[in-house]
């Protein structure tokens, strides 16, 4: 089915302004609630909310098999669920709908009024119920950079860190929207040169600068699914704030993994972009040398060129890019990470989410955390209203964004913000 | 609330088998699906199981506040949001409604025909959506029996143990109910004396004896849970294998823990036992040295006594007891373990569940993996056939059970029974 969504030549009827990650060849998909109080399945186009759960009521999707509530509901699991044909004819429609020459809708103001939204009238949701929520660690240059400060800096990449995308389970209830701020955590962490831990806030809470892949119902428990088949499974992409406080993950982390430091909150932002309207910024990953075992080989390029920008906002301050990065630096590609994840046969679900892992480039300022842009602590930022930071202070905004550019087209993902508060304490 | 439910002295008009698990004092909670297709929630009395959908249809539970469809879903969870009170309610209701001198369903042939089933007519499924699977790792003797074999015998324990209940994230897609089998894993292992990784089924298949504990919603996020609070949130308890592949957990796992080697599978037994049934088994657990961080300490007791066994029946062959152990040997209790899992904030929601970890008690007979039974292999465990076992072979079944008693009554789990097939292949 030809990707007639992803038209570079198509203008939209509805107001776009220039450099907008939304413009009518994104169409991706999220959940809102409006003004009344109506949850909705949504997509947007420039500043604009479209409400698909209107437009479906009003016929709008006449021909394409849907269930008569598919967009009528709180998560995208069900439409995720109905497979990649059903995602293309359902972009596909909306795109001729919001073309300039289309006057059905455009010249419809009572319908209008149901459907579009200015953004700032709605507030989005989890766009997904997220079943399970798996963290990859498939960035080489941030495994090094981590295992330099930890471990051996000769050898800082672990022995299997070449041969498998590392991964572990994280937690998906505490997985919360751009917007929500987060607790800075207690814990226990164990002093420099204490013999026994202590309990307070963490000290040294940090971001992660990650995307997530949303994947639908893939196989039945038992079956792999082929690495040449992997896309196939993953409807779309967002971007993912894996908070992490390094201190208790430092004292915890041994022997079965990082828990308390991460799974006090992960943010992500509310727009789920398609593995389709990233198609034009296909791009070749980083040379894999050992080759890797034959299920995880593939052939053409999997990676993808996604500018990606980590700022830094104190409260009432300005916002500081501390961080540019790009996803085409991850090692492991996310049909790989798919593969290597289902070879034993388990079993993915509509909705689940599959992290990156910090996303770190070859220079230090595409670093994609606090704790390797300062390494360690060693080398702290200095903001534009002069304050250091090693790590995130209370109070502070933490703002992703990520956008792909052509010479025709820019497909972006807006943002995941999120604001660190003090630690909870019971008034 | 008096838990009335629990009165030994109770008889049951319906014939309980000597020695069930499941007396009338009993009351756990499951989901089946009857011969006629109806998926309802149910209790088990002696070899019977009870459509508590068809009871609320029928009235039996007025004067408990209960939306209308309460049981006639496929899934415990909302139930389980309602909280204690109701859950006593319930159990207290049905503890009358078969209580020897009650005629009001005894003599009420019609109603008794819809509501009752024998057991091997209907077909257990998982009880609950589990939203969050995290796994403990909470038996000393375990913990040390694998520290001994795989890290230095004198250091056996981690630093961080003795501090803290770890735990790590499970995946909740490949949670099964008794008697679904389960493919051997494919995956990467590092065979003894090889440079680079090899790619095939897993050689070295375990089980682990474990229980799980079911939660109810119990904070917002950023909320801890007090220890003292924590049983509050607990609705019951289940059998679980968590089946383990040796050699992939050997070479993945460093450092964000196991992931492929665990995440293939792992089942449960389909009847929640209410840890109110559960009260008269509570006993003191190990004494704890050093005294953990406040957050940690509790008055009373908190371990229950709960008899554990796992057998091993080789295809066509008998059952083998090969292990029997103990709850009561748990080093952290489960309201530790749920004040550590939130004390950082992180929510917990209806349905998830919280595994144990290996149970392993002090003796080499107690030991609750294959991993330790044949320590590592070195002491192949012999069974009546004449057969040998280090591992799990394929087509071997393996069976965990328990149960708790005193002098006046028995509480049972039943059983977690599950087959291993050889290793998928797709035909």
């Amino acid at each position: 089915m030809p990707l007639r969504a992803n038209d570079p030549t198509r203008k939209c009827w509805l107001e776009v302004p220039e450099n907008s990650d939304f413009p009518i060849q994104n169409i991706p998909f999220g959940v809102f609630i409006t003004k009344d109080d109506v949850v909705t399945i949504g997509t947007r186009i420039g500043d604009y909310a479209i409400d698909l759960g209107a437009l479906q009521q009003m016929n709008y999707f006449e021909g394409i098999e849907l269930t008569d509530d598919m967009f009528m509901q709180d998560t995208l699991n069900d439409f995720i669920s109905d497979g990649k044909k059903t995602w293309r004819l359902v972009r596909n429609r909306i795109a001729e709908l919001f073309d300039a020459t289309n006057p059905k809708l455009r010249d419809n103001a009572k319908h209008r009024e149901v459907v579009i939204f200015n953004l700032e009238d709605v507030e989005m949701q989890l766009p997904v119920l997220i079943g399970d929520y798996t963290d990859f660690y498939s960035s080489k240059e941030h495994a090094t950079n981590v295992g330099k400060m930890f471990r051996d800096p000769e050898n800082a990449l672990l022995p299997n860190w070449l041969h498998i995308p590392v991964g572990y389970h994280g937690r998906s209830s505490t997985i919360v929207p751009s917007g929500i701020p987060v607790h800075r955590p207690h814990g226990q962490t164990l002093p420099p040169g204490n013999d026994t831990p202590i309990f307070g806030p963490s000290k040294l809470v940090d971001f992660e600068l990650e995307m997530g892949f949303i994947t639908t119902d893939s196989n039945i428990m038992g079956e792999p699914i082929p690495v040449d088949e992997a896309e196939q499974h993953i409807f779309g992409m967002v971007l993912f704030n894996d908070w992490s406080a390094r201190d208790i993950q430092k004292w915890e982390y041994v022997p079965l993994g990082p828990f308390l430091a991460k799974n006090f909150a992960s943010s992500m932002s509310p727009w789920i972009v398609t593995l389709d309207a990233l198609e034009p910024f296909r791009t070749e990953g980083p040379e894999q040398e050992p080759t890797p075992l034959e299920y995880l080989q593939q052939e053409g390029k999997h990676a993808f060129d996604i500018k990606l920008q980590v700022a830094l906002q104190p409260e009432g301050g300005n916002e500081n890019v501390i961080c540019n990065s790009n996803f085409k630096y991850m090692y492991w590609s996310m049909s790989q990470q798919l593969a290597h994840h289902t070879v034993n046969g388990c079993r993915v679900n509509s909705g689940d989410l599959m992290g990156s892992g910090t996303i770190s480039g070859p220079t230090p300022d595409s670093f994609g955390s606090m704790l390797e842009l300062s390494w360690g602590g060693k080398q702290p930022l200095t903001l534009d209203d002069g304050t250091e930071r090693k790590f995130i202070n209370d109070n502070d905004t933490v703002i992703m964004r990520g956008y792909c550019q052509n010479d025709n087209v820019r497909i972006g993902f807006g943002e995941v913000s999120s604001k660190l508060l003090p630690a909870y304490s019971k008034r």
